[in-house]
């Protein structure tokens, strides 16, 4: 048995394992996916997603290009400094025969979901433009929508963008707070639990040594990242944002403390900008209650997600 | 050796515990108080001071009445439910023969650090109006201070009046604000540690039994507290918010994390109105760096407290 998978990313480095991950996971039917502007890109990270998928044996599946500029706001460069200027670590994968389909993001989640009424698993793992905007063609998209999960925000952790704010909800905040208080059922894996799982250099000499062309672009790819975040750790190493939120979304890690809680997202111009605000206000009774309409917020996720990680994409 | 303190408060339980402390602690040359609207209005706070002061033998001790209204808006009524009508539980005190000085109390402020500059130790436990005023009427403020401790903000920790805010940085974002950012040499005790340093109903029967009219009169004011925090915590008992800023600027208690960073207070009308906006982006490197101009934010503050805070106003 499969389920029907739809994915929304900017490829992206950690966006490429989370590929991996569904590509690698025997119970997802991964029936399309959009890109929207982020770590680089919306046109950037669509050539990376269809030549990352040929590589890895899915050349079928299709690829739209979803929004380059924002709700409020033009696009104004991505992370080089994190994903390298072509968004994999400057990687040259082989570029695939596939073109983007014609529509746009939008376009596309709402099809999938459409198509798969009651049953699609979305995972959103850029900025939240194209799931706005398709919530503007289709507002029952939440109905439609089985399971929602996003990496993005921060709860309690600090942010990676400012204080406060993690990149995907800071990219576009109006976006995120439509998102969050769209009714979806919607899980937020953010950089509470997602900076807490660690990629050492050894799991990456693990996955070189695979041998397969796939996990050794994605070992590749990781090198650079693993040098943008040695300036945070001191060694090379990085945190596992995207991959984390996909292996959510198949249900093959436990969410130790997830309390479903308001959020919305501070989308003024004041300090908070790009905040997920998460009302956590029962933290000290164990959070008894579930709020209805709220988002399932992960707090803890306990066990070596790392080296599950590191299982599965060595099936590639 | 005693060094001078002073208190800008408004008298409240907790900040009657607070006072409590500071009498009872050998070192503390209490030079003044000052009152601010928060839980009560400032003259009622002022007059709870005067009160409690003479009941615990410090009827000698100035007590200025400062800011009815808040900075950017008018007081609107205080915390009946926390700290009943009267502001200390609905306990009678006896009335003192004393009566506030004439000074405002940005204007007390200001003296007392003119009189002992370079020596006081201010500790604010209410909203942060009269010490912003007090920085309008003298900016050397800063350097005449030479510590300040104030409880309020939380920087990880849910807030106490919405999602994120903490009531006293709530009451009046602004003065927060210029006070987080006028260069004091300042720590915060927030609702990070507070939170986390419990008074039992066992602690105030033993206080009860102490049988001193100082004692008496603050056991019995937490009776009505601990019926505020039975709704969130499920059986009477109260959490330690300005005792434990008291004890911090009597140098009593450890900090364990209490990084130095940049803190601001949104003040704006956004969803995060009132947070204390810490940036604690180097938690995974375990706080290397001290930022000039920051402020210290007690993450961690081990050990009993509650036993500490009990043995001392047992001496009472």
């Amino acid at each position: 048995m499969t389920a029907p998978f739809f994915l929304d990313c900017d490829t992206g480095i950690d966006d490429a394992m989370a590929i991996g991950w569904l590509v690698a996971s025997p119970g997802v039917d991964l029936v399309g996916v959009s890109t929207v502007s982020g770590n680089l890109d919306a046109a950037g990270g669509a050539r990376n997603t269809l030549d990352l998928l040929a590589l890895l044996g899915r050349p079928d599946v299709p690829v739209s290009v979803g929004a380059h500029d924002f709700l409020d706001h033009a696009y104004s460069g991505g992370a080089p400094e994190v994903h390298g200027v072509n968004g994999v670590g400057e990687v040259r994968l082989p570029r695939a025969a596939a073109e983007p389909t014609g529509l746009s993001g939008a376009q596309a989640v709402v099809e999938a979901a459409r198509a798969h009424a009651g049953e699609l698993r979305l995972l959103a793992i850029g900025p939240f433009t194209n799931i706005a905007l398709a919530l503007e063609l289709e507002p029952r998209l939440p109905e439609l929508v089985k399971e929602f999960t996003v990496m993005g925000g921060a709860a309690m952790a600090p942010g990676n963008v400012s204080a406060l704010a993690e990149a995907n909800v800071a990219n576009d905040p109006l976006a995120a707070h439509r998102v969050f208080t769209a009714g979806f059922n919607l899980t937020m894996i953010g950089l509470d639990v997602t900076m807490r799982h660690v990629f050492e250099e050894s799991h990456r000499q693990r996955l070189l040594a695979v041998g397969t062309p796939g996990a050794v672009a994605i070992a590749q790819m990781l090198e650079f990242y693993f040098a943008f975040y040695a300036q945070r750790f001191g060694r090379p190493c990085a945190v596992l944002h995207d991959p984390l939120a996909a292996a959510v979304a198949t249900g093959d890690v436990e969410l130790a403390v997830a309390p479903t809680v308001p959020v919305v997202v501070d989308h003024t111009d004041g300090p908070a900008r790009g905040q997920t605000i998460a009302d956590l206000r029962d933290l000290y009774q164990g959070f008894p209650h579930t709020y209805p309409g709220g988002t399932r917020v992960a707090l803890e996720i306990p066990g070596d997600f790392a080296g599950t990680l590191l299982d599965r994409l060595s099936t590639l």
